[in-house]
């Protein structure tokens, strides 16, 4: 049975990734191109071309979001125009020194959904809009997910005048640079029911569907991310003069907390536990250490396993510090909730991939994405495509043009599922 | 039965250490009387004073030590001038912000023992030397034990010339600012046999004797330090995205050596062990630790439980790395000698403990000394004293006058013991 993602075809990604990996900062290493840049610009006029190329109608709202749209068919449903919009998005900016792909995979994704959906002559009973959000990145004016926060709804006027990159250069005056419309940046948010359905394709920016041959994995929760600050505290003691038996070594305290995190995240399932960050003090080879501080993460899809881990990762901290004479403070940075996705939604992808006898595997998203804040108002379904060896924000970021083709294939066939959905 | 010892004034000990606790500089916290500094010079000349006043004929040797020598008595053994010294000795100079014991101890100790000779009008077999070593402390030139080192011949006039302090002046110029003469340095030297025997009392620097509340402790030994730089690599992989299955994570590989030497350095008798430093990169919190630097120490006064726990800690190191498939270099630093103390001088100074009926305990010498460097041209006797709850090179540094006076009443005996062996 011919499908309509068979004329998906591949050349026309890869060159539109080409085509952007050129509008970059040729002055720095890598591929970058910040939020907010000439290049941004440049890019972002190369995309308004190619959407309208493809058909859509496009506008730039607010928030300097760039939306491509195709009308629904109102001769489906009677009432067609009434349904809220099917969505495919992602961003095109990157991190300093970055990739060819993140994000602009999931752009260049919805590009080619448009075109052959234009080229097919099809149109769907949902609008279709494809969206490349304003700044997702880290930027410099100290935020992210900038576009897909105030479509949420998430983000005022009066807190984009307020911030300042380190040029002075308020983020205001960075949205307008973009076209968008600052003064008014409220205007961005989407009511519920204006969006469907949102559905983004994404790198998977880890090594599992690479390690298992996998091109598209089905995305079952976004994980969220805790963090916690620890300082542990003993005695800096000479490391030559002072017995085993009557020293508080702050590193060894430290050391256990490693290790009883990084036991307790392998025991639960779909969970990470990472110490990234850990500054010894003294620092001496010969004192014993009297002072650390460290930094913990953990994120799950499941917030019981976030609250399990959360517990037993604060108990094991008492005991050590109990046990070894340790002083011990933490402080909790950030404790974000999953991000759930509808286990029907998911089934309904999966059952595209069996169709279309693609390998997949059901994968969490570890990082955080435009998705996360789009979930506030709309329901939400992910794809991944693979990271060749897990690289992602670095020059060495690859994902395989026939990966990519196969990811673009499967939204195709999940959007036009979700969207003749009773 | 009286003993000379009763004649060790308690008072006599306190007014030195308060003498010299005044000859610091003042515009400095703590105490601070830096090598080679103004406030050396002047502490220097008023020990120089004090040696006199005890009949002491004072002299400088090229290496700008202080040496108090009474002549042994010639009647005693026929022989008496041709029998070596018995030398007491130690440091006057401080780290910065440091105390008034580490060192002065000593030296105060030795010229109270002089004081009590000649009030008693008891000159001993052997010639009497009490020696205040040039620089014992870490100096801006990266050098340490600069005195003793010279003594032992290990210091030639070239090296102390090219040596600079970050100011430009070079450590021959500093020698001689002391009153040394840099260009004959090697004239320092001791020939084998002109030291008889080395005594050196010393504040412990570390928490035994406190704990225990025993006012001295008789050496059993100096302990070495074997010091090695490991560095552990793994791949710096997103904290979010990475499964724990599939990551090498540096830092939870490093807390492993941290645990390990730890409890090898507690499972192995009168043996330290200790990772004082530890740089983790690139300490990121939302990043797995992609490589960790760390300094490993560890201390024994016996060679075979230094060989034994370097085997095994390297054997452990390498465990960790190939199983969690991380790439592991290491390097040594440091690998000196422990420096031996004779079974019999122990039991010669535990004897005399006895014999006063004051309570002591055997104790191993975690720190290096000026006694490191003459043990290798003489044999060496150590006594400690109780330092309060272990702190040292800090204004907190502590000792009760009576413990100091106890050691003192030590020092003596031993020496008297010493001079009249067959």
């Amino acid at each position: 049975m011919a499908r309509l993602s068979d004329r998906v075809r591949d050349e026309r990604i890869a060159a539109d990734l080409a085509a952007l990996a050129e509008l970059t900062d040729r002055s720095q290493p890598g591929y970058t191109r910040l939020a907010f840049s000439e290049e941004d610009r440049r890019a972002r006029a190369w995309l308004t071309d190619r959407m309208a190329a493809a058909g859509m109608a496009v506008q730039v709202d607010a928030a300097a979001n760039i939306i491509g749209r195709r009308d629904g068919d109102a001769r489906a449903g009677g009432a067609g125009e009434a349904l809220g919009a099917l969505v495919i998005g992602s961003h095109i900016d990157t991190v300093p020194n970055g990739g060819r792909f993140d994000g602009m995979a999931g752009v260049v994704a919805g590009l080619e959904v448009a075109r052959v959906l234009q080229e097919a002559g099809r149109r769907t009973r949902h609008p279709l809009e494809v969206i490349a959000f304003t700044n997702e990145e880290p930027n410099a004016f100290g935020l992210s997910t900038m576009g897909s926060r105030s479509m949420a709804g998430k983000l005022t006027a009066d807190r984009v005048r307020a911030l300042r990159d380190p040029g002075g250069r308020t983020l205001a005056e960075a949205i307008d640079f973009l076209g968008g419309s600052a003064a008014r940046l409220e205007t961005a948010r989407r009511p519920p029911g204006a969006i469907a359905h949102y559905l983004e394709l994404h790198i998977e920016q880890g090594p599992v569907l690479d390690r298992e041959k996998a091109p598209v994995g089905v995305v079952t929760g976004i994980a969220a991310p805790t963090r916690l600050r620890v300082r542990m505290g003993g005695r800096p003691d000479h490391a030559g003069t002072t017995p085993m038996g009557m020293r508080r070594d702050a590193l060894a305290g430290a050391a256990e907390v490693v290790l009883a995190l990084e036991r307790l995240a392998a025991e639960t399932p779909e969970t990470v536990g990472t110490v990234g960050c850990l500054t010894n003090h003294p620092n001496h080879a010969n004192v014993v250490p009297g002072q650390v501080e460290m930094l913990l993460e953990f994120r799950s899809i499941r917030p019981d396993r976030i609250a399990a881990v959360r517990g037993k990762v604060l108990e094991a901290i008492n005991e050590i510090a109990r046990r070894r004479n340790l002083d011990v403070t933490w402080e909790f940075l950030m404790e974000e909730r999953p991000v759930p996705i509808a286990p029907e939604t998911v089934t309904l992808a999966t059952a595209v991939c069996q169709e279309m006898e693609l390998p997949y595997r059901r994968v969490v998203s570890g990082a955080s994405h435009d998705a996360n804040h789009i979930a506030e108002i709309a329901p939400v379904a992910m794809l991944f495509v693979p990271s060749v060896r897990g690289r992602s924000h670095c020059p060495e970021e690859f994902t395989e043009t026939a990966d990519l083709a196969a990811g673009t294939r499967t939204l195709l066939e999940l959007l036009l599922r979700l969207d003749t959905r009773p």
